[in-house]
């Protein structure tokens, strides 16, 4: 009988913690294979560090609120593993690997997470160790290659919809309004800059710009002026990708303005200088990826699926691969999981394909049956004082 | 038989359209006394130009629809009335008045609006119009006197409280993170920015800095400093009216800095400047008031509630009055409504009292027993294909 460990690293995302919950009730089926489910602490450092904690010992209400907890509940980390797989970080985490009897690792994360699990695939399998390493795949930006799309993204997608729309209504109310610069993340996909365009036509972003998209900053100009003169304000949905020259930008520097002003506002300081136009930027910022209240139930029921099925694989005897989605229709939606090789994941990136996209004020048709399916149906949440629950774990270190 | 016309004014909540609703269906159940009701399209000068529409004939879906949608259905505005009430502009407004047949007047707005209906009050008084005028109140902002709360501060607190303590799970998932500042609305009354406060300890922010409080920009420098230290990351919530010297003000202006950076992102670049601290500036902005994915169920209720009780109060012969909500308990939750003199409430603000501050890291428990009752209960939403319904009408202008 072995014990299986569960990392979470990369940025989080609003069901990162619903794929833990999956992964830790098919382990739970399974006590004459796996004994002690352990959460390492922050990402792979724990691991290097040996700081585990034991999930069986924590609180089972708040393993329950996992379901609807966004943010990484096990911390995470952005540390990478040295490539030289001779490196002595290695021995620390074979080590402590072997103190707590390890035989199933799981690593939930994005492109360089998949490398991290990849190294501790082959790790494992250079020294010959009997240990499953599985990856399990999020991330809202939605680029990973071979899966039809990642968890997180369609919760993700579903709240830059309805948060667009929320403040669109807010925005148009005068007659002569202010233009909004809406900021939607993702720095070299535009998945979810281009979910806007599914925002209902009474609110629906005048412009949208992806960072797949040929940026002429002339023509951005020109584009919300003549917006502006038309309706008298503007809805404008900009990804932080975007690349262009950022006016001022040295002098600005020396206030510390480089770091901080994101694309929204240098885009809005822009139009200020030529136009003389004031708009207002909204930053969808982490409440994007950490948002409870736009949960996807698609989403947050494949993210518990994923992990379900990454977990019984390793116990059928699976190591080395990541879980994905194929796609099998989109109406109706049919998917089912497979499996592919860690290292075809781990260095590649999926854009937005350009037949995917059409103009600055409408994504093609297939873009949106592509998305439709991925944002049906809310997950309820549990409430207590009128303050949603999320999880809170003890995590006392295992000896 | 005469016509009724409601007017919206100032900024939006995410309840305002629900006491629309209250008074569209009380006057309903009174056809005898009140024909047609009219929407005054963006607030005043709606009446002042002559453009009204008809809510009965609009979908009675989009009616239903109103109460879980922000922003203002019939467009608002900030203009005020001129002082002098012998002004050429309240013959237009009288003429448009005796055109339609008007008898019932509603203002929904806050401060400004309600010198707005004051001012079309004594009108209606000085030219012996057998109109009835009254106010509705409306703010996030939670400053209107002689209410024990306004309607929209309810359900913003709640939008604050939530979105801090999800950002929060977030912020706090890596060992050594960046100081998070979070910018909150309110530009001379603290009351959302001391929400924060209810968020939970898992999740609670470190410091809290009201405008009511003495704000000393080296003590908050220190403060932050001291927090770091001892956690490896903070998180900071601060009120976008703060007084503080702006540093590096001039120099930035001439990149169009003064209208653009906020509070959170000033403070940001002084604990760069000092510290070598990189922090990450979360602004809630316009989610904060139009968010209908955390509506308070009493403030909805009670915005509903305000709307027919001003109807019926109209019905009745009062006008010149403000509807105001007096709270007899908190534990359990009791309130009445009552009326108040317009005059009373227009030129007057209501900040967070003394009593109920104790520090930069708590609010008193007095705070918490008055804010408590009135984020409790959630509104259920109707979705279509994954987005929110929200309310539009055709506002077809009456001729």
């Amino acid at each position: 009988m072995k014990n299986m460990v569960y990392i979470q690293s990369g940025g989080p995302t609003s069901v990162i913690n619903s794929s833990l919950y999956g992964a830790y009730k098919e382990a739970s089926l399974h006590p004459e294979e796996i004994d002690h489910i352990y959460g390492s602490i922050n990402g792979v450092e724990g691991l290097i560090e040996d700081k585990l904690f034991d999930l069986k010992a924590e609180d089972p209400h708040q393993v329950e609120l996992l379901k609807q907890t966004p943010g990484a509940a096990l911390g995470t980390t952005r540390r990478k593993l040295p490539k030289d797989i001779d490196d002595p970080i290695y021995m620390e985490i074979v080590k402590n690997l072997k103190k707590h009897n390890i035989g199933y690792v799981f690593v939930n994360g994005g492109n360089d997470s998949m490398d991290t699990c990849n190294k501790l695939s082959i790790l494992a399998n250079k020294l010959n160790l009997d240990i499953r390493v599985m990856g399990v795949p999020k991330t809202i930006d939605n680029d990973l290659a071979c899966t039809d799309h990642t968890l997180g993204f369609s919760s993700a997608a579903k709240a830059v919809i309805n948060q667009i729309y929320a403040v669109s209504k807010d925005a148009l109310c005068y007659k002569v309004g202010k233009t909004h610069i809406i900021e939607v993340m993702g720095r070299n996909a535009g998945w979810l800059t281009a979910a806007a365009d599914l925002v209902p036509e009474d609110g629906h972003p005048d412009l949208i710009y992806l960072p797949e998209m040929k940026f002429d900053i002339e023509e951005f100009v020109k584009e919300v002026e003549k917006i502006h003169q038309e309706k008298g304000y503007g809805i404008v949905v900009v990804s932080e990708g975007l690349q262009f020259e950022r006016q001022g930008k040295n002098e600005v520097d020396s206030f510390g303005h480089a770091q901080l002003s994101g694309t929204g506002l240098a885009l809005s300081e822009i139009l200020e200088q030529r136009l003389g136009l004031k708009s207002r930027v909204v930053e969808l910022s982490i409440l994007q990826r950490a948002n409870p209240f736009l949960l996807s139930l698609t989403d947050r029921d494949e993210a518990i699926d994923v992990g379900r099925f990454a977990v019984k694989a390793a116990l059928e005897g699976t190591t080395g691969k990541m879980v994905i989605i194929k796609r099998l229709s989109s109406t109706p939606y049919v998917t089912k999981l497979e499996l592919a090789n860690l290292d075809l994941v781990a260095n590649a990136e999926q854009k937005v394909p350009e037949s995917m996209m059409l103009n600055h004020h409408r994504m093609a048709d297939s873009f949106r049956e592509y998305l439709r399916p991925l944002i049906q149906g809310n997950v309820e949440l549990s409430y207590k004082d009128g303050i949603v629950e999320l999880t809170t774990f003890k995590k006392e270190i295992v000896k």
